[in-house]
């Protein structure tokens, strides 16, 4: 299947009740990328999206930004032969590409972007130049893995009544509780933990544990490794690239959190 | 509660089995507003937001982003007197404000930055002029909001396969589903669904359902807009401002759609 990714994961099941050693598994995940596009050679975006229909992403988003208005307001789209996960894009005579004076598509300090193309593998090898990987310094027991989910539930009465927010928390290696927030995007929620945190000159946050409501993306991940944060858990399932990301930088990324049990993705080791 | 906003919403029942009408109800939604970081009077950054716990935003914003290592990197950071939804931040000496190459955190026609603020009324204005409201030419029946969502659950094959990822179909006033595409990001599953249209030359989209998984943004209202398309569904709540935006652009949003009902929280003359 197109946009998928798999990984070999440890996953850990009954944790409040046995002392069960986790299995191994091969775990799916959804495949994401960094894509730029670029009219007439220069970068218009740089977006996060799951490989496949590249072209139909292009053309959408060009669209909706109000650079073309018909399928002949553009003359070649193709993916570059010599640069992965870019597009080049030409636009008809006549067309005019957005002005330079717009803000590009793309969100600082996340991606790289060249001459060669933009590719995960790049995206987190700058991110460990910048930021030197996290070390094993101490371990975590894994039922405070599903008891900061649990605590994470108990503290969002935003979306208690709504039904639409996220939530990130920040709580110790033994699961207590040391802040949440609540935000309509997941990475303001994150930021609000973090900045809570700078505010009270408590950085770095290495004996920290991050948790978000629902996936955790590529972005979750940066975030939490400029803050030092060496365990993220998620309720749900991270990306390809999170995944990735997390392995690379020393970061145990947990997800999957159903009940008792809960998916190990990177850096197992400090789960004791 | 701060983060909240109320606003009357028709809430439909039983849609396949009666044709009771709707009742309305009060409904909480989540708030979303933009804000805008600036330093040293530069615009740093636009982000749409929960409104609350910006001063703990900001700072995590500027350390995730690498601009600060200390909360005494920050001389000062307050709410602009004179501009609605502004941080001013002053930066210590010696600490450098990112530089000029790098691109802004700011989406594309997205916002209105001004030296007067930015607030979500004017961001809406801003669309509403350059996109003419949807005028109601046609109707469809309650029951295609229902079974639009149940089709796009049965078109999920990546999500089923990896519990990890949005989804965006398009579907026809009938309900007959036309396009389904999945991402990490649902903006991307949008702008797949638009770009499949643009490819067959199909726009505008005006007599199509635009249906989508999770909750619904300003931003996915905004795409709708462009595409024309006149009614959108998400499965979970919208935000505040995808509400408001709906509202001045003629735009049917529906949400919260649990088994045989729904919420109607803009434009509900569309349903017939």
């Amino acid at each position: 299947m197109d946009g998928v990714a798999k990984r070999t994961v440890e996953r850990w099941r009954d944790v409040s009740r046995t002392s069960r050693t986790p299995e191994f598994v091969e775990d799916v995940l959804a495949g994401e990328e960094p894509l730029e596009i670029r009219i007439s050679g220069d970068t218009l975006a740089v977006t996060m999206r799951t490989p496949g229909h590249d072209r139909e992403l292009v053309l959408g988003f060009l669209w909706s930004e109000g650079v073309i208005r018909s399928p002949r307001d553009v003359s070649s789209l193709a993916p570059c032969a010599r640069a992965p996960n870019v597009v080049d894009v030409t636009l008809a005579p006549g067309v005019k590409p957005p002005e330079d004076a717009d803000a590009p598509f793309a969100r600082r300090g996340t991606l790289t972007t060249s001459a060669c193309g933009v590719c995960g593998r790049r995206t987190i090898d700058d991110l460990v130049t910048r930021h030197p990987p996290l070390r094993v310094d101490s371990t975590l027991a894994p039922r405070v893995i599903t008891t900061s989910i649990a605590a994470l539930r108990d503290r969002q009465p935003l979306f208690a009544a709504t039904g639409g927010c996220h939530a990130a928390s920040l709580v110790t290696f033994a699961g207590e509780p040391v802040d949440t927030f609540e935000d309509v995007g997941r990475h303001n929620a994150v930021d609000k933990v973090i900045g809570a945190s700078v505010r009270r000159n408590a950085m770095p946050l290495d004996d920290r544990v991050l948790v978000v409501s629902g996936r955790s993306s590529f972005e979750i991940v940066q975030k939490a490794i400029a803050a030092r944060i060496p365990v993220v858990v998620s309720v749900s399932a991270p990306s390809s690239l999170a995944v990735d990301l997390a392995r690379a930088a020393g970061v145990t990324l947990c997800g999957f959190v159903r009940g008792d049990g809960f998916s190990v993705y990177a850096s197992p080791e400090r789960l004791a």
